[in-house]
């Protein structure tokens, strides 16, 4: 069995879903709750319907109180510690998706502090830089500016701080060792920075001054910092934020490799070139046998293959076409070089969009960055 | 051998100065550095020629700088856990000396973080509250309005988040217990908050965009924040701030018994109306004999006398006076009674006069006070 980790700073490994969900404790996204979401919206996005959006807690409660006539708010954030990649905007996609399919106001943190205490290698101007970079990443996605605040946490200091430290007054050390892991070595600025990721969950509630349900769409790897928010909400007054949370996109050069910004290769981002994103992908791992002649007899396997994945998270929305695309791998009718050269157009054409509406978006700014 | 601790929330025991230097491992106050203070500012306060100001960390760097033509400036702090007594005042009106002195420009820091994260019967609107009634008094003392800022952390956070940031990612938790004696149970918003204490120090440097000396005076107690903020002063690009310490004004309830809020016998406030403050005066602990007879054959003690103390540290001057006063208490001339009225009237002409200005300080709020 392989080993994996999951925290909010680090993930390695190759992951097992199902025991994550058994080891963080939260519930797996069911059938039930999918038919749940179509009955309310009339569409279910593939993110969730392929359940890519796997894991939740409290996402039931939500909708029952949808159903009920109440709004919700949604949160996510981005920790601003380089350009943003495709799997980055995996659950911004997905957040797009319920803002829009639910009416939602979203609190969209940029958690330039935490990245800055993280990071040896990253100053303050660094996340300060890569906060405004993300942001432009975000606004390109097409949120909703009258219903979208993105904010950083040290642009927005005067009203997270006084906030954090509500939060930060109910959390011992003892907590936070035991959820992140921490220990001596760990800076204070860290062990301090899960109140700073606390406080968007309340924001909603703090601005129009009365209890709103948040719902946290996020990759499950941020799951400690909310198991501390749901402790501390009651005793603050606030509802428990419920949570929705994605797999992770794998990275371009195969298992037990993480995408990082580190790693130009393992990952395709927002500003890459066409040039750049092509080399990528056709570079990347597959699921391919070391010759053509052996795949033409035995077939590839699409269930390790990174250009499959791609495509069945975020690329190939239409299921009839992707399971002729599986068919035809694992039968051996189709070579790995035209599997990316169709993954590649796809993924150019998303860039070129997205690059021409992330330009625009500079002009874009104040229709949705908040500050103090 | 009486057992003390001096830590920067807790101050228990009857406290011996001189081991507090060497376990502190700080500088004894000399008469040599008193008489370089007296032929740079013709003029020695009381508070330093007495040795209440009895420990430093760089002082006589700070003169040498000072020598050079070059200037420094001062930082101080309230923790507005309540309203001000008397020996909250003791070094602001040494600041404020220092300030006349030597045209320093002054940071005044309000940590209403600090005493909220603190305590667990202060709410952040009061302390909040104590930060606006205790600038009153800081404003009552006379600082220069054009070369003094008093700001709260809360109400100054977006400028004083993102430089603690910068110290905390240089602070481990293992500093930070072995410096505050922190714990598991230990709240992650105090153990970060050092962060926030050490700002100040840099703040003349980062606003007048050169490194600028700074001399923080202070009670004793603080002196582990700023071993912190001294340790990682260079290492951003900062003098390491110098610090000139002061010893503590006794409880009015005699040794091993704190100055409090929640024990409003122990000392005088600076709201007290004269009737209180004289009550106060009247019931406190002197170290005169249990009856009169007694007294007049034995004589007091003064060494263990809380009005002798008071009118040493803060309320005669005249040192020929004080001994006058000394000589007829050891020698029975003197009953209590007389030397209680003697300070009482000291103490309500101060407390008077001091009220006035505090009430005109109300007006006067936009002079001193800063925030973001």
């Amino acid at each position: 069995m392989t080993e994996f980790k999951v925290t909010p700073w680090n993930v390695e490994g190759d992951i097992d879903y199902n025991k994550l969900i058994e080891q963080f404790g939260t519930q797996p996204i069911d059938d039930k709750l999918i038919d749940r979401v179509k009955s309310l919206t009339g569409e279910v996005h593939p993110l969730l319907r392929r359940k890519i959006f796997f894991s939740h807690r409290d996402f039931d409660w939500i909708l029952s109180k949808y159903e009920k006539g109440e709004e919700f708010a949604l949160y996510t954030g981005r920790g601003p510690s380089g350009h943003t990649h495709l799997g980055h905007i995996l659950p911004w996609i997905f957040t797009k998706y319920l803002q829009d399919a639910f009416g939602c106001e979203l609190w969209f943190q940029l958690t330039d502090d935490e990245k800055f205490v993280l990071s040896p290698q990253l100053s303050i101007e660094d996340t300060i830089k890569y906060s405004y970079e993300n942001a432009l990443d975000i606004i390109a996605l097409g949120f909703d500016p009258k219903k979208t605040r993105i904010f950083s946490d040290i642009s927005y200091a005067k009203t997270m701080y006084k906030h954090a430290l509500q939060v930060a007054k109910k959390v011992t050390f003892s907590t936070a060792k035991a959820v992140f892991g921490f220990d001596n070595s760990t800076n204070i600025g860290l062990i301090f920075f899960t109140s700073m990721q606390s406080v968007p969950a309340f924001l909603p509630s703090i601005m129009h001054k009365k209890k709103i349900p948040v719902l946290i769409p996020s990759a499950i790897d941020q799951d400690p910092h909310f198991r501390i928010t749901r402790d501390v909400a009651e005793k603050m007054g606030y509802y428990k934020p419920a949570l929705i949370q994605s797999m992770f996109l794998p990275s371009l050069e195969g298992p037990n490799s993480k995408m990082s910004a580190s790693k130009q290769n393992s990952a395709i981002f927002t500003v890459d070139t066409p040039k750049q994103a092509r080399k990528k992908i056709m570079n990347a791992f597959t699921g391919g046998c070391s010759t053509l002649e052996e795949q033409r007899v035995k077939g590839g396997d699409p269930t390790v293959c990174t250009i499959y994945q791609y495509l069945y998270i975020l690329f190939e929305h239409d299921d009839e076409k992707l399971n002729e695309i599986k068919r035809r791998c694992m039968s051996g009718e189709e070579m790995c070089g035209n599997c990316k050269k169709y993954l590649a157009e796809k993924v150019v054409t998303f860039l070129k969009a997205h690059q021409e509406r992330r330009e625009a978006a500079k002009d874009r700014l104040d229709e949705f960055m908040i500050s103090d």
